[in-house]
């Protein structure tokens, strides 16, 4: 029986390894693993969403409200935009195969930055398109302009702060990408991790509202990161209304679980907790920047929750990595991205304690 | 900005309406409301299910062990196969959609009966493929058979029992329909609603395994209905490895929510209450067929958790439906399928006291 021609060629994203599986291939125990590998909020699931998710669990039988009004209806007031300017999504990623499925064909082509996140690669295959990256690994305004006026992509992909780097693009350098593109090209400006660039540094902070004027530009949000909700599969797209309608019609029904939606209710109304979140970040990221200048290690300065380790020449991540999963330490090797690299989610104070003891006892 | 040109010509699925809407539009108390529209099991959350949810809850930060193991270890064990033979998706529905992308293009055909599940449909016209229906709602052998030697589709789509109508097909008779079929066709069991069929009468039992050798079938399975999941999303396809590997290519990381897994393995080792579920319905969907029978109503015999009543002419099923909803009942009208019919989920014994109640105030 054949599949489409297309699917021989598709790769698979390639997941952190969850707790569950070094606990059976590596024999250690689930409380003496350390996951800092997945960007997951390491505060540990809000208290008040707790509650909340446990108050409706009974409600688990009952599909959720396919029109989502409650959710749309927190998200338009937090952002200052209308109910009908906002798709959701099983995280944001089943946005980006929203957009990939309404704009893109084999004729297509899209582009993004040398090392971004895996699923704009992925999504795009699946429809055939072509695949442009610019030479660098950073968003550099002029690669991205002269990369577009000689591809003319469907779709341009910023991500900032970028994953699996953390380093940003500014505002300002985000509107000029948007300005030198024509509305036949799709910009999806991709905020995972914004909350943590906005506060780090103003400069770098980008709301939906400030990209509303242009048709073609929608931008991506997610529970998953700062709001603490990565298991519960929920982000969003923010978009002028006739762009979400498009996209909603390949969004299949009941697409989040009853309890995701009242999770993100929850979770929107407490921004104690997300800047809480953040701060708790900001102390422990700096252990990870002195840990690494005291050992001779470049690290790329982030402004997500997680931080990049560039290894030095003689040094192998792959290697340094396996040993580290042994030890029952996960962090994600970059390899795969071509990047001699280690990407570790800055976790709790102890957590980050073993990860640093641990990378000492392997890394020689 | 121009879509894909198969974006316009798409419709969306039409979702039972939710009882907030009808809160909210027609100014009824929530515990007014009447909710006989989504097939969901009238016994509520599991209480086993309830309790792993609660106490796993404060895993929603964290991402689901993509591997999905133990989900696939407790389906296997279940169902006499090897846990490299399923694939779960957020809802059969999304086993679906991987089906559709694999193996459906713009030269493709799909089969189907007149009247069944509206995301076959919904799924095959994304990718482009061409629909065809056999001439009655219910699965005909004859007219399956004659519909594929003449069309030859890349699917058939077998939906039994069938919704929206709840009738069913005999094992004996699918069989008879996959060996007339040739390998390059793909066949689809959809068992969502198995559990009650298998219950009511043996000759309508499917069991995964009894498929396992032909390699272009693939069983569908969903914990929504008789597992009573159905805010969870949640569902599988089982078929030959090689089969689940081409669609693993398209299926998105993290589909199914943490908690959701906790869900699905908790309510799998739990059939005594889909047991009860099955008995409670048996005892309720008789009162159904015996108001039918006391009011001149023809309804199809059900092997499914509703009920299907066919208007006479005179009635409209719409008018009857919009009237209902007035007064706090939600059913399904199924006028949009061509039919001047009614679906009713059977509820719980109070909720069938009302539907009986309203449905004689508002059918005159």
């Amino acid at each position: 029986m054949k599949a489409n021609k297309i699917i021989e060629t598709l790769k698979n994203y390639e997941a952190g390894k969850p707790i569950e599986l070094v606990v059976r291939e590596f024999g250690i125990a689930p409380e003496d693993v350390v996951k800092l590998a997945s960007n997951e909020n390491p505060k540990g699931t809000n208290p008040a969403v707790l509650k909340a998710i446990i108050d409706s669990a009974h409600k688990a039988h009952l599909y959720p409200d396919d029109s989502m009004y409650a959710l749309k209806e927190a998200l338009a007031k937090r952002y200052a935009v209308e109910p009908n300017e906002i798709i959701i999504g099983a995280g944001s990623d089943q946005v980006l195969d929203f957009i990939a499925r309404a704009f893109l064909n084999e004729q297509s082509s899209v582009l993004m930055s040398q090392v971004t996140f895996a699923m704009y690669e992925i999504y795009a295959k699946q429809l055939g398109a072509k695949i442009i990256r610019t030479p660098s690994y950073q968003h550099r305004v002029d690669e991205f302009i002269e990369a577009y006026q000689l591809h003319h992509p469907k779709i341009v992909y910023i991500c900032t702060p970028n994953n699996p780097t953390g380093d940003a693009i500014s505002k300002a350098d985000v509107l000029k990408i948007i300005e030198a593109v024509d509305e036949e090209t799709l910009v999806v400006v991709d905020g995972a991790y914004m909350e943590y660039a906005s506060a780090k540094d103003d400069r770098f902070s980008i709301a939906p509202k400030d990209l509303m004027i242009y048709p073609n530009v929608i931008y991506l949000g997610t529970f998953s990161k700062a709001y603490a909700l990565g298991g519960m599969r929920i982000g969003y797209g923010i978009a002028p209304h006739a762009l979400i309608q498009t996209l909603s019609k390949v969004r299949p029904p009941f697409n989040i679980t009853t309890l995701s939606m009242v999770a993100a209710v929850e979770a929107l109304k407490d921004q104690d907790f997300v800047h809480d979140s953040i701060a708790l970040h900001s102390q422990e990221i700096e252990r990870y920047e002195a840990f690494a200048r005291d050992h001779g290690i470049n690290y790329i300065d982030s402004y997500t929750n997680f931080i990049t380790y560039i290894l030095r020449d003689g040094q192998s991540s792959t290697q340094i990595a396996n040993r580290l999963l042994e030890k029952g330490v996960i962090i994600r090797d970059l390899a795969s991205y071509g990047m001699n690299a280690l990407r570790i989610t800055v976790g709790t104070p102890i957590q980050n304690d073993i990860f640093f003891r641990k990378y000492l006892e392997v890394a020689h």
